[in-house]
């Protein structure tokens, strides 16, 4: 395999209500661990790659299971520091039918929030990295996150370090954290080689028309990107169609700067057991086709297929190996593996 | 909000096997506290109501525990009292794909059964209420459950509470009741404002030869019984078509005294969790619309939406509130809230 | 009712990880018990019939639970003897949607696999039984399963008792055993009067140019099997469509001597269970019917029927009753049985 | 091993609070298959005696969940004969340190109850039976519960079979039978040849004026029940120091028609498990020592060792075997067995 | 029974390790509702007194699952407001042998901390009212804290409402809290009727060189406490003896401003199960004493057992009636009750 | 801290009956991973060392899954290697007051026992660590498994690196390993610095006739361990004085090349929790104080601490912290830690 991955982001636990139930229903919480980047680095690790951690947890059981929970996947956590504030935590209901998954988050305070840009030795951190992933769940904890954000990317470029940025947009984060989230964002994206987001991410980034009605939206708006962001070289995306809570059609999308465009077919997903992470597992098997030397078809299929998998399996990570992927690409089929 | 709805009927523990595995497969019970009417009087606490629950259950810990759980969920249960007998339970087998659930009630000798209609002071009970709901249930537990029902429904009318019956038609507990449901039915039906009631309940109280072959038997039935029972003013109905255990198509309708009809599209639900409670979601549901103020077709469209949300939620108990209705009403979409 | 069956073969332990996580992901295992004729014993005795196991486990808590459990399930176990070796055990994981499931044996020196042919005294066994039922898992186990089995099937023919035997065939395991299959299982098909085997099976028994591709093929299998095998009246086998891991079609086929062939319908099966064991789940249920003195459409019927109902229970063993299966054809519905 | 013990008595459902919960404090039953003979039946099975369970159950899964256990822990269980009425529960809630345990019957109109003496055809039932086992429980469910329990006891000395009685005399259970306990416990002694009571019970029986405050009244006691009772050969009980709910001292005596008096040293029982049983392990160890020959000093010290070692597994049955308990009282000490 | 007590103070959810693990050992989380004053109001209810709770929750599923388990066990929650803030949660591992318990508190910016003084409208919410219970852990949470603690009682005086303060003092909470935890104790003690204080927390209050060596330590740091709060007319407090982790000596004095001193034998306590809350029961045991008009002795004797009950019982609430309490005074025995 | 420890042996997976239920009573089992050396990398990785552990696992979810526990609690598992062959297994039914806990080994063909001394590259895997741990469960593996380990002591000789043998006899193991332990553990003793054996142990050893009556015994013993041993520089043992199953009490020994002698008290430990593994927690306690330049006698209280808190935790690894263990000695007491 080939090049280190350095994901910068913060750790969370998952609380959530067994099965079916709505929170607090019976006296239970399922914990998981995640967080978006965390998310993506241990995928990276089960496909086979260097994949390290850059974090603050609190100095506590709390913060110490999640680095455990890490480790133990394969992720290198040795630059998961510690530091003032708390664990941050959100609670996951899981919905069914026509009743939505509802997430609860509650992350104000957080040993990763507080930490802001300081506690980071970027140029040691990056020696040897081929990658520095991060989303924008980070700049949407605030001043202090987007500082944080911000100062990474900077420092991966400076290092020639190729950036991978995840817009990972909720405007719900953003509105408590009283940023504007265009400027940090095109700061961002113009600091990105890779970037995973969709007409509507672009919009907010740059203030574009894209509805979104019609495919057509989405390879403009992506035209309209590679103009604004010169070191960018490719977009993608996923589009996910829901016929209900459980049933999702789930297809994905590729942008080159040079003019390349690639569409999916749609994958159709009944039965959904867990949904959160498959934006991570499709950044991740997209990584993992760059870092392998895939053709962008190919890493295009790795990604959504590894996407795929992730709704098939319970928590934030996505638990398969890259032969897991390859196995559903290669149409092998649902029979019982013996 | 508006308007005080009191619930007569009997609580229940559901003691049910885990998962999909049959009764006893291993050797756990998951409990649930239920009854059609409580099923009710929960819904509509957490849709804002004022909502009371009357009934007996045992002095004993199970009896406690039953009344704790609807004062968890907001019910107001000052007037269920404690009188002598066992606790009445039912046990379920939650089937899956061609395999039907199964119930197997184990209430005889329940507390609320063996008190008949002698505990309750109805006229304070129903002070300032709006509302009387009861169902089909309690006269099926024999002569002293159908003198318990006429007596309370002939004291909401004489105290000017509006009367509403939910016929949950079951003909095996009437054939363990040893009485006649019809004569029975009749006098219940000729007290109530509203019923629940399709054209199959409405053939066993009238005698009346619809075949439920067509949605004109449904037209005629509802015909029927407005000449039979001048104090109805409307009648509701659920009409579920069931592809296998797991996936059904549900719809409703609504007759008038005035001769208007409304029939919704059907609702698929895929997947179901739990159906049970399902017709008391929809009671309550339209209770919902009518104590709000909504028009008649508003109200069917929030009954049928919240009977569809049931199907979602392990237990008796509808626990959505009226937000989560009004969002799936609205479109708003199966993506997860955060 | 009518005729005892012997089943002869290995008993297992399963270790499954708890709904759809992945092996280990948390620190737990359900266990059941299963192997393939153990699975039809439990059927066979759950339809009312007297049926007995032969086998041999280590004398511990394992081997003991293991013959516990299919006592509790009405098996005769008395003749389980006990032996040096291990429990055979496997592990479980559940798959879902586009991920398959995955199955581990870890039954290397199991005590059944050393036992070899030598502790059976099979005239005694056999006395009063109408068939053995064996499968091609047992020889699969090697040299000493291989003829442990045909020692059996040879007993059962010199005893005027109907030998049913079922192909169960799985490259892996064969693999592992270093055993040519093709004269093994030649000499067990030359023995059955009854066999549950595809075109793909027989193609490995005969090395016939069956394809696949088309119903004829089946048919065209079918009939070779009949001339190489003068022994056998009925052959019968099952054929899944699987559109992903948790939806099926599920259809059989019934081959006659006499040139008699019957295709049932297929039934769909959404949002399965667990499919382990629905197989012997169908051999069991067309072994029901002969017993029962069925036409053979109706017992390919009842047989289908029973496989169906399999993907709705957790376990190896088809926990349904003779009734249960029979509701099932009769289109009773999926309602909730009250 | 040596003769044939049939068990005579109703089976029953312990649901029962996970650890030391409160009951329904979390909305989960553990449920454990019980019964005061069948517990013995157990026993005497797992000690590799031939024991027999002759009972009525309801025809349902409830009535066949409880029958299988009895046969999957080695219990013929062919005499578990269907009828109408329930399937007795009851709820247990385990106390700790001074907060004592509970028990809650739930078992009037239980299908045994109901049936009284007439489904038991005793002649063929005790054919080839050595000893008859039954207990006080079965009285004092009533009038029809105690003729069930004369005829049969009657049939067993008709039949040359001992009778082996558990006086198990529980005032609560006596009171709500609305019988006087003192005829029908006389009768059922007269007929004993072995009987487990202490002077309390005997004072019951003769209005004998038995104070328990110190050994010699139970002394007394045995002489006059001798006296009254020229069939009764021995007479045993248990003695139990209570410090706490979790913590006691378990010492046993044995009475002999020809005036020998055995005492125990206690065993002292710190951390109990689950009590419940004990006194039917006692029971079983006794006929177990009487079964094999052993001295009634050998028999009484593996009655108290196993009672002993019934503290220690969880439900009601006493899941341990003969060596387990020799070598308790061969002082192997509390070392890991590997 | 007697007055209305209103409790003021945070509710919190526990997050606990199940069993004795280590926290997140395993991935999952007991639930219970807590909080040293919503535990008293709890055990109020439950010895069938009116309680009532003020608190300010978030509205979040997380504070209407807590205000919904205090409804479910009788506690009056109208007065349990709704506010901007997080739900304040504690995670506890609970220890064994030689190993302590440990609790991670996760309470900074609570709905309840921030809300401070404002929302409350005493006048109203005391009326009626016949004691005010609040603790130390309120003016714990700093000024806002203080205020609003100091504010209530001074509302509670006012209105001629008793004050109940129990000084719950925790080092670690004033030291996050960054105020001086003296004087605003002192102030808080000047307006309590009843206390729960030892010779420790005076001394924090007092400045007075208690050292606790001797029984006389706490006799005159009463005698101190009456001298400085003249309103002050009892003080009470318990006294532990830790052999290890699972076994204490729990003992209790009471003092009165008359001189009257009161000290009980200690209780044993072996086998804890849960010792949170432990405080909580004492202070409701001993307000139910006077809420009854028990003599001092009789109420500290119930206080205690009500403590020492609380030991067996998982969770902090104190789930155990007068009714058990009484019993365990009157010496019952530790026999099952049935 | 100081020094990297090498661990060399099996991992296992425990899998045990939950709570105290007997194997398979109910269907299910708890999962642990363990291992005697494994258990030391853990201890010794918690208490801020650098540990590795050297071993074999299959290559399947069950070898992945134990080296990722192992790498979740800090050990470097960079040298668990792949091979062919099972993953070993125990069964592990924990017992209580008089029933003795049940190991039921299932390691037969394991990988680690099947690729004897081959894998191990020794230079390389010994570079830059201070000791190396093995004990004498992995030459009762049988001819291979006492190659592997004499191959590794001697290669730690080679390389300066000290070696620590903990003897773990296990008289069951070597039976079936069909090798004569004296021979092979006089050459592991030989070449070890540090040595956890008792007298019985070295009787086995040097067919020395310490008979363990007294402590004399054991200070004899040890001087002819000395004796026969000249690397020896230290000899350390527990000893248990078990009450009953639940109730030890633990002491411990030093015996010093230069003739000191060490005895600690003993440590009373009530109400166990699991006693597995706490023999390695003892290993790996006194290795720490070495590695941290302790003196012996600080070296052995420490471990004597960390091994009885061992027996507060769940699980095969201690999952303490040095801090918890020096909070033990410096008897900070039993109160909830806040």
């Amino acid at each position: 395999m080939s090049g280190r991955v350095v994901c910068f982001g913060e750790l969370l636990l998952r609380l959530g209500a067994p099965g079916r139930q709505r929170l607090l229903q019976s006296p239970q919480f399922e914990v998981h661990v995640g967080g978006a980047e965390a998310n993506v680095a241990v995928s990276l690790a089960r496909f086979g790659h260097e994949a390290a951690m850059v974090s603050v947890v609190p100095d506590s059981p709390l913060g110490d299971a999640a680095r455990g929970e890490l480790r133990r996947h394969g992720v290198d956590t040795r630059a998961i520091l510690t530091g003032a504030g708390r664990m941050g935590l959100y609670f996951l209901e899981t919905g069914a039918i026509q009743r939505p998954s509802r997430v609860l988050y509650d992350r104000a305070g957080s040993a990763f929030a507080l930490a802001g840009a300081a506690p980071y030795d970027w140029p040691a951190l990056l020696a040897g990295a081929s990658w520095l992933h991060l989303s924008g769940v980070t700049p949407a904890l605030g001043e202090r996150g987007a500082e944080a954000a911000i100062v990474a990317a900077r420092a991966a470029r400076d290092a020639g370090v190729r950036v991978c940025f995840d817009g990972n947009f909720r405007a719900s984060l953003w509105q408590e954290s009283k940023c504007n989230p265009a400027p940090i964002l095109h700061t961002l994206m113009s600091l990105a080689d890779l970037a995973f987001a969709d007409h509507r991410d672009i919009a907010v980034v740059l203030g574009a028309k894209a509805s979104g009605a019609s495919s057509d939206d989405t390879v403009a708006a992506a035209r309209l990107a590679f103009e604004a962001f010169p070191n960018l070289q490719r977009l993608a995306c996923t589009r996910r169609e829901q016929r209900d809570v459980d049933h999702h059609l789930l297809s994905a999308s590729l942008f080159h700067r040079d003019g390349g465009v690639l569409h999916t077919a749609p994958r159709e997903l009944h039965g959904i057991v867990d949904r959160i992470g498959a934006g991570d597992a499709f950044a991740a098997g997209f990584l993992h086709g760059l870092l392998d030397g895939m053709s962008d078809e190919d890493s295009l299929s790795f990604a959504l297929a590894a996407a795929s998998l992730k709704h098939s399996v319970p928590g934030d990570f996505n638990l398969v190996s890259a032969q897991d992927v390859n196995d559903l690409i290669a149409g092998g089929g649902f029979h019982v593996r013996r």
